[in-house]
């Protein structure tokens, strides 16, 4: 399964929930994989594996070493797949290893070979819960200062605000970052209406799954976490019965 | 299977190619479907299905059409499915029903049920094939003014720009449509350099797939279709061997 001693590794996104939520795709590079890597947490969403896979489970913020050690195996000639959960491309752990490969020097022709396997992301698992809110053009921020300066976030939310976009909140909160969507909401209250949808997603797809529908007014008053996703509607977003649903056009003048 | 004479519609994202980029849920509800309606050119991702199951195609210009037939359908009672290409909740059919819906006046209670089933989306097909390049906030814009004001377009654009999001670019171009995207590329490059990387996919994971890594003083010398998605780096992006890819972050000052 060595792939002629030339490294293959599977960048894959297992979507928001179990197998259900994943592609086919995801499946089948898993099963092809020697070794798979990932957050301890998202283990419980694949599944028995065959005993032959080995299987290396780290620490949510330990994704640099997570990156180096599957590149590492990769490149030794292992089959091995890389796991996030939602999407491996978007706030995922697909730029991480390439900033891995970039720092190692790789040069084409060189092993690894690396296949990014796209998956359902957080923002359209949530929206697909809450009817359709993404039905015209959005924008997804993440509100993590942690390697994004806060300025630079507030602009965002400002612009995509300001030009109606739909947004989408990724990182609202954890147990260390709690200040930051009070200011979003302080940022957001400028320029869409109080009365905008707003829905409230946690642990999509999941046991623990909440779906929350209110107004971008009332979004404060519910509990978020760091398994959280806020959608916030556009000037023309409705709520019909208990479905969010953004128009796919304005009205004409 | 006809659900207690309650109907119901599945409104399915088929993902971007065939049965391999398809969620596993998303075959379920297909299997379970008595009447599976879509864009003609969708069908042959379906793949065969069984004889007693009952297919409308329809054309592209006739989705309004589509909805009301897929919802009619259901509320007298069937299992329906009703399917796009990429996500159905992303400039998919699932507004659109919903829009329907709210013309019927669905009350709480009144049949039929609507379960939305996410799938990968065109943006994060191309993103894939690319690299990874979506890894930081980004922004969709549609570039179709069939049913929104240009003037909006150019704003969202502008605002995106200047804000450094990563931009997705859908429905560049038609045969009708061809000066927007010019125009966009105009509105861009006052805000963003002209050597920032930028990737065109069109017919992602399917037979006539074309990948083009480029940059944006360059990106306009590349065919675009109806079925081409682009994506605009940030100020981060960059080229790593024929990959395009985004940081998770920004370097510390």
């Amino acid at each position: 399964m060595s792939n002629n001693n030339r490294g293959l590794l599977y960048l894959i996104g297992l979507g928001p929930g179990g197998r259900a939520q994943r592609t086919h795709q995801a499946d089948l590079a898993l099963d092809q994989s020697e070794v798979i890597l990932g957050y301890r947490r998202y283990f419980a969403l694949l599944g028995p594996r065959p005993p032959e896979q080995q299987l290396i489970a780290s620490e949510l913020t330990e994704e640099m070493h997570r990156a180096e050690q599957a590149v590492a195996l990769a490149a030794s000639g292992k089959v091995v797949a890389l796991v996030s959960s939602g999407d491996v491309g978007i706030y995922g752990m697909a730029g991480v290893v390439f900033e891995e490969l970039r720092r190692r020097g790789w040069q084409p022709g060189e092993s690894p070979d690396i296949a990014v396997i796209p998956g359902v992301s957080a923002a359209q698992a949530a929206a697909a819960l809450l009817g359709a809110p993404l039905m015209h053009d959005f924008a997804c921020v993440s509100l993590s200062d942690l390697l994004t300066p806060w300025e630079l976030i507030a602009r965002r939310l400002a612009a995509a605000a300001q030009a109606d976009f739909v947004i989408c909140l990724y990182n609202p909160a954890s147990q260390k970052r709690t200040w930051q969507l009070t200011e979003a909401h302080r940022i957001l209250l400028r320029h869409k209406d109080l009365r905008t949808p707003v829905g409230i997603v946690t642990n999509a797809y999941r046991q623990e799954q909440r779906i929350v529908l209110t107004s971008l007014g009332k979004m404060l008053e519910h509990p978020v976490n760091m398994f959280t996703t806020i959608i916030i509607g556009n000037a023309e977003t409705f709520v019909l019965r208990d479905r969010m649903v953004t128009p796919r056009g304005y009205p004409k003048e």
